[in-house]
């Protein structure tokens, strides 16, 4: 169940446990002649809750696209009681994203992006600083600054949703974005924002992590990537990874070394949630193979 | 699909790709009326072959134990031209422990297996030297002292077959066992002896892989836990795991750093032996979830 | 400035940085015709204090041992203000564990122990529980059980500090002990209790952090070795560890991969104790080579 | 022994073991009025070396720049038979980098470089292929097309040799160069040519590593940063680093995963160059910290 070439179409489900439904989800492609490329799925037993996700083949598929939805939604779905989502490999999804001043992550993802790593479309950064408007230019992509003071939030947050918008924006990627999105901001991309903390998350919520990690003399730095909720660093985590250090790093070491496991970690979960392998339940993220 | 207390029912399973078999292997046990607690499969697209592994509860179940394999073989297994296994969790599969002069390994397993952690029944330890006798016997375990010439090889060797036979062991742990099995004598347990390196194979075969590593000045030594073959240190692969050096590493500073790595490696692999969740294909092990 | 055989001194120091202490420090040595084994340092450059091991041979050293501390002092420790502590490789340090129901770490401790891995000697484990009993007997070390109350807490520890005071303890280790040491008991061994928490500190401080770890649907786990302070898991960390999980891990697969990471982790603080290899210095552990 | 922001001198040296040399050297900086910011030295027992490097500020130091070379000379390394070489930390060293076609390597070095990360020039990057050229232009530096058969290698060469000597490169980086320097080629940079293998050596020497991984069924895979020289994939090792893989990964995803090992192990590498923190004996590197 691995690379394929043609197009094919992810199926990512949530419902209440019961017996039977991989082989009801399966037999349902089975006998619309599917072929399955991957399947992973998971019960998590505590919450008596089932997750899935399958992708096919639409080559040689019994159903148009178009067909597909509503009937697994009459077949399966609806008798399942399961929410859940379809997506086609074939349409790229449209990626904004948000920086500062810092651009070890920007230079990562857009250097991703430029050698075809990411199956995705990036028309526009926005920024509330001008230092990486080169970076961006330099990629041929729109750089939009906008100003953030507090007296200015909610106005300017206006003016950044328009430009969503307009270039139809399916998610954000906040790479080293120095603001906090208000709520309502936030509510108009549920569990499509995501945002990477430069720390181990629960460690060291909030602002300066590396100073903080510094005064408590831990032996191992780390970064966290997850979407973004009203609660501030507290939304479900996609990915994370550490790195060692030693009492000779100082706060300046730990913010060079920091910035390498950063940017990994940011583009490990945009390309999960690009490839549709990530599931947010009860603010926790399942990861699919 | 995480723990369960009620006895399960595990099948292994590989045979050519094709359409439906998820399908129609999770039905065969939904229409008994059986409860999935694990299910995780493969396609190997370059071989064209598909694996699978999939535990179900055997309480509530259509069939009884001994129906299940003749039942499965007529109803799936052959149409789909499989080779597969069954196993009942309640089974609990019987261990022989090699050791020669090093108790790292051995203290590592006997200690996970005298505080519950290993659901195996280990009657003896076999070893070519006496050191090791009293930490066995600190266990209530049988040691058996079989010292082991060129000369003797080969009576000696027949001598443990005896033994091996006569406690009914499934499968083999060769926990530091500085001897290397005769072809005949490997032949008796395939894919059923599970060897730990200390290298990160392929790199460092044979012996004394350490003052390898340290003539070759790498900043990283590993171990590899692998089903033995009649090739030196060519078997499928379990588990391998790495640890961090530097150039104030003397070969005695690796070896004592090696020794973490190799116990903890072995245990993972030997668990996962224990669970049934490896499965060998062209010399390569899948490790189920 | 690997490994030696013959007996060693070790220095460790702090003091106000300035300039030419290394050159004072080697010269004192140089000129008593000592060779030096190892030689590690840091400067703190925001404290503006600077840290130093040194080790060299007894072997044809011009001072006796007991005239090498007011030598030294004299010389080098009073004019540059240091606080400092000599020892002698020879001296194998008496510790005591406590324990309280789980083996794992014990087990690492007192294996590595009867192999000869540490330079040490251990005559006393103490448990507020029976359960390991039989496991401490079998490494032939005096059991003794001291169960505790709110109640009788006050009292039972006095009966623990007189034990430790009648063995000459020198430092102790808390192996999973599942008690909290009252602030007097701790007082007692300053920077010499060392324990293992079961979670990538400052996250999930307290009581099951496994189960938080689980909650908050973390992608790594933990663990930690502290020395004990006054505050809950706030002491100086002296190692720290991680392992990967997925969502598949319920909490007690976090609890069974914790273990490894648990016991590795203390261990190895264990040892850099017991070789002297720790300076504690404003809630930091510098950790020499 | 951190940052500093004045200029500093750098020593690094190596010679037979003999004792005194730390309160030498130290003495000789001490003596001048010098303000030592980082010392880390290493003995080689087996082979009865002495290893270290010493850096301090220059800003008050009682020797003029022209001075220390031969005043050290004199003092220190003719009497201790020392091999050593000086730097000053306010001389940029100039790096060409060879790449072929891949671009993830040189973006990550090139985002560095232009964020002010590398302590480095950076005049011309030379290509066997035109695939990069865009990519190298956008960061304003050269980007010179030198095609190489077996039959104009040698005549090429020639001409890149003169192109280095032109913009009098220091040091070279291959960054994903797909070919091989000739011995006479290498020669001209002893130690100064830096490249990164995709596997980790001395496992998978040689064309196509990530598919002899995935043949061999290896869990781990990891990439290798190392100085040039005459043999193959056998110079001495600088950095080295994992990633762990499952049997789902096909050989794609084992590139995939591969290139984030890749472009950090080689960055690394790099900075540890510029930073002039390695130090090369019988084909080992010394990293010092």
């Amino acid at each position: 169940m691995s690379t394929t070439h043609s197009e094919t179409a992810i199926i990512r489900i949530h419902c209440p446990d019961q017996r039977g439904i991989v082989a009801r989800v399966t037999d349902f492609i089975h006998r619309n002649n599917g072929n399955i490329v991957a399947l992973d799925q998971h019960t998590d037993r505590d919450e008596g809750r089932f997750f899935m996700r399958i992708e096919w083949e639409l080559h040689g598929f019994g159903l148009e696209k178009d067909q597909i939805e509503p009937a697994f939604q009459f077949a399966i779905a609806t008798p399942c009681k399961m929410q859940w989502k379809l997506h086609f490999s074939g349409y790229k999804a449209r990626m904004a994203i948000f920086v500062s001043k810092l651009s070890h992550c920007l230079y990562d993802i857009l250097s991703r992006y430029q050698s075809g790593e990411l199956n995705v479309e990036i028309p526009l950064v926005i920024s509330n600083h001008k230092d990486l408007e080169e970076v961006v230019k330099k990629f041929g992509i729109q750089f939009v600054h906008i100003p953030i003071t507090a007296a200015t939030k909610e106005e300017q947050e206006k003016k950044e949703l328009e430009l969503l918008k307009e270039h139809k924006i399916d998610f954000l990627v906040l790479a080293r974005y120095m603001q906090v999105l208000s709520q309502s901001f936030v509510d108009n991309y549920p569990e499509r924002v995501i945002n990477i903390h430069h720390s181990f998350l629960p460690a060291f919520v909030g602002a300066k992590p590396y100073h903080a990690a510094y005064e408590r003399g831990v032996k191992i730095i780390g970064a966290t990537s997850h979407y973004v909720t009203s609660e501030l660093d507290a939304g479900p985590i996609i990915e994370q990874d550490v790195a060692r250090i030693t009492h000779h790093d100082s706060v300046e070491k730990l913010i060079q070394k920091g910035r390498d496991i950063e940017k990994i970690v940011l583009s490990r979960a945009v390309m999960a949630h690009i490839d549709r392998k990530t599931l947010v339940y009860k603010n926790k993220t399942i990861l699919f193979q």
